[in-house]
């Protein structure tokens, strides 16, 4: 089945020749083609082009008219912990009220609250709410998304969260990767043994997890209360032994030194950053390793800015993620967060848009699949309602710009 | 035509004894009923209660099913500048990019550059495109909304853009108060001679504006480098003599008397408050004035926040607006606001909600017509998605939890 989008205003993040990511001044540049089309064959982009050059329709091809809106790459989300169970909005108003970290507890709140309900959960139950929230996400404009493990903390409890996100793989039409993140906190059967927890994530979680091909990546809550930067050490490089790349929690609550230890590895991606300075953006420098950026975190707890200004300024990439989790940030809006990256970093649209589409994408490891309009890729693109133009985009922070998305070639809105 | 809707999971805000605001740590508590019907009748609320006590449906009434999902006031906005054309998305950007003042102003920006699009409008094109706003905000919850000039900033301008927001009030099914704003800037007309402005406002426009029965409020932007205290007491002096109450645009900029000069004319409501302090909560408690913040306006500009927390600790009212405007505000989005309430000003949900529904009522003049649940009051509510319960709405502050809105008993959604 073939379908062509004509009369595009705008074709907005074409790319003519594959990029893994753009960084520092480049970020400030997006690739347009005016009045244009784009054609889609089995579920990828077939070709665009202006509409004084567009191909002759055949019969059968369904044509999609897009008359004064703009055509983008669907959003990509390279940090979400998109399976869980119960939401925390109690938890939220008691943290407004005042209440202490240790009252919060007491009434069922806190990380360990969900892992506490995660383990009760059916993997059923988990796959119904998490497939819920796949679809929402579609709707509002992701079309890849990274899911990470992390509130089983149990060999038992973190496959059966890796198998749902497999299963969404298998069933929704988002591209997906999934990470493991059994070190994203202790459990409460480790109490004041982390470093033993560390060890037992090493030596009887990640060979299974690999075994089972369940993950892509492993991920580590390096960080002042979480893992140490040696624990960190080990357990990235248990990892990468087993095939999985790493990615890393850094910088959230202090300057850990998971920056530095990310980039010793090669992480994909190093994420959050909300207290990342000057050595971080040295460390990045001439690495691989994409920085990931969470302003639905940073602005619903509060947080200090990560320094994305100043790492675009220094020459590097930056992506944006959502964090879509229940504790820190319950959205996974990435048409709100592109926003953000605005309002909060001070990103210009242009570097919002690349940081939300081909970093975005390389930050989970997908570039070569999703993230701009390009031959080949997937035909993940969304058509915005009439907009004056791309700036238009995240300044209009309230509003709903989406008028359809396709996944795969497929209308999922 | 009666509507019923049955099943509701919760009846949120209903009002036994009408009142007009609520303060202080009655912010903290909402009314509620679960299990809960409520009875449309013309377009007013005719009664509710518990499903048990449901009266008989009578052939030919509409029946609603709301299972598991909660019932509210739609919102009231008391502060927008919804009739304008252009949006100054291009400005924002350059904002970012770090252009002075004056470069934007040259780039075509600035609160002057609306001035001059709304004055080259035809009055269609801005009821156009206000009434395509107005659908907007309908769609995102909103029941009522004041509606300001202040765009034209002479006689024919002011004029053309309260016959907008008055052919709104006649055709919209949204609850309208109007207000004048001619003293919003000074016009270039007028540069250097802001004094002979104001008494140009005084002379020509107020007497007119009156006349014409085209506005409920007069407003005046009392702020560093716009409106004086004195020039704002002599503006508002002339609309009381007029019959125009007032409401005042105070304490963005600066600490500039605006609040006090609002108490000292029994002002509605006084508007922004970024920069008030303990001298403005003193002059506030005990007045019939409701202090108004604009979360919306704090976010996308940056704003330092306003007291919020404080006032509703030291016994005020606080409501809760948009300032839906092309320059600072870009949103008319009242779930948003609310969320913004509880995330920037630490407000409770329940604070956050009575700010968004009774007490922006009341601070737009509105609060026997619309704001709670209440028997003949319009029946203006909306119906949320499945959630868990009221806190959820905040905390969700990037999803779309509106399933359906009804204002005026009809489905706007």
């Amino acid at each position: 089945m073939k379908t062509i989008v004509i009369d595009i205003k705008e074709l907005v993040q074409v790319e003519r020749e594959p990029v893994k990511w753009v960084a520092g001044k480049d970020m400030g540049r997006v690739e347009r083609l005016q009045d244009a089309f784009l054609e889609v064959e089995d579920g990828r982009i077939a070709s665009f082009g202006r509409m004084s050059e567009r191909p002759a329709v055949e019969e059968g091809t369904r044509v999609v008219e897009a008359k004064g809106r703009l055509v983008l790459p669907t959003f990509c989300d390279p940090h979400t912990h998109l399976v869980y169970a119960g939401s925390r909005e109690i938890e939220y108003a008691d943290k407004i009220r005042g209440l202490s970290y240790e009252e919060i507890a007491r009434r069922g709140g806190g990380i360990l609250s969900t892992v506490e309900r995660v383990r009760e959960a059916t993997e059923e139950e988990l796959f119904e709410s998490a497939a819920e929230r796949a679809r929402e996400i579609a709707g509002q404009g992701t079309g890849a998304v990274e899911i990470k493990s992390g509130y089983g903390l149990n060999l038992e409890t973190e496959l059966k969260m890796l198998r749902v996100a497999r299963r969404l793989k298998e069933t929704s039409p988002l591209t997906i990767r999934t990470t493991f993140l059994g070190a994203h906190a202790t459990p409460p059967e480790f109490k004041g043994r982390r470093g033993e927890y560390a060890d037992a994530v090493i030596n009887e979680m990640i060979p299974v997890v690999a075994a089972e091909e369940l993950a892509d990546y492993i991920d580590v809550f390096c960080d002042n209360g979480f893992f140490t930067v040696e624990e960190t050490d080990r357990l990235l490089n248990a990892g990468m032994k087993h095939g999985l790349r790493a990615k890393v929690h850094a910088n959230e609550l202090g300057r850990s030194g998971g920056v530095q230890v990310g980039v010793k590895y090669n992480a994909l991606s190093v994420d959050h950053l909300e207290r990342a300075g000057q050595e971080e953006i040295e460390a990045l420098l001439g690495s691989e390793t994409m920085p990931t950026v969470l302003p639905g975190a940073t602005l619903f707890l509060d947080l200090p800015r990560a320094p994305a200004r100043a790492m675009i300024d220094a020459g590097l990439p930056v992506a944006l993620a959502s964090d879509y989790n229940p504790g820190s940030a319950p959205s996974g809006n990435m048409r709100l967060v592109m926003s953000l990256g605005c309002i909060l970093y001070k990103m210009l649209p242009e570097e919002a848009l690349n940081a939300a589409t081909i970093n975005a994408a390389r930050a989970m490891g997908a570039e070569e699949e999703v993230g701009s309009i390009a031959r080949g890729k997937r035909a993940n693109f969304l058509i915005t309602k009439p907009v004056p133009g791309l700036e238009y985009l995240p300044y209009a922070f309230g509003s709903d710009w989406i008028e359809r998305v396709y996944i795969g070639g497929e209308r999922v809105r």
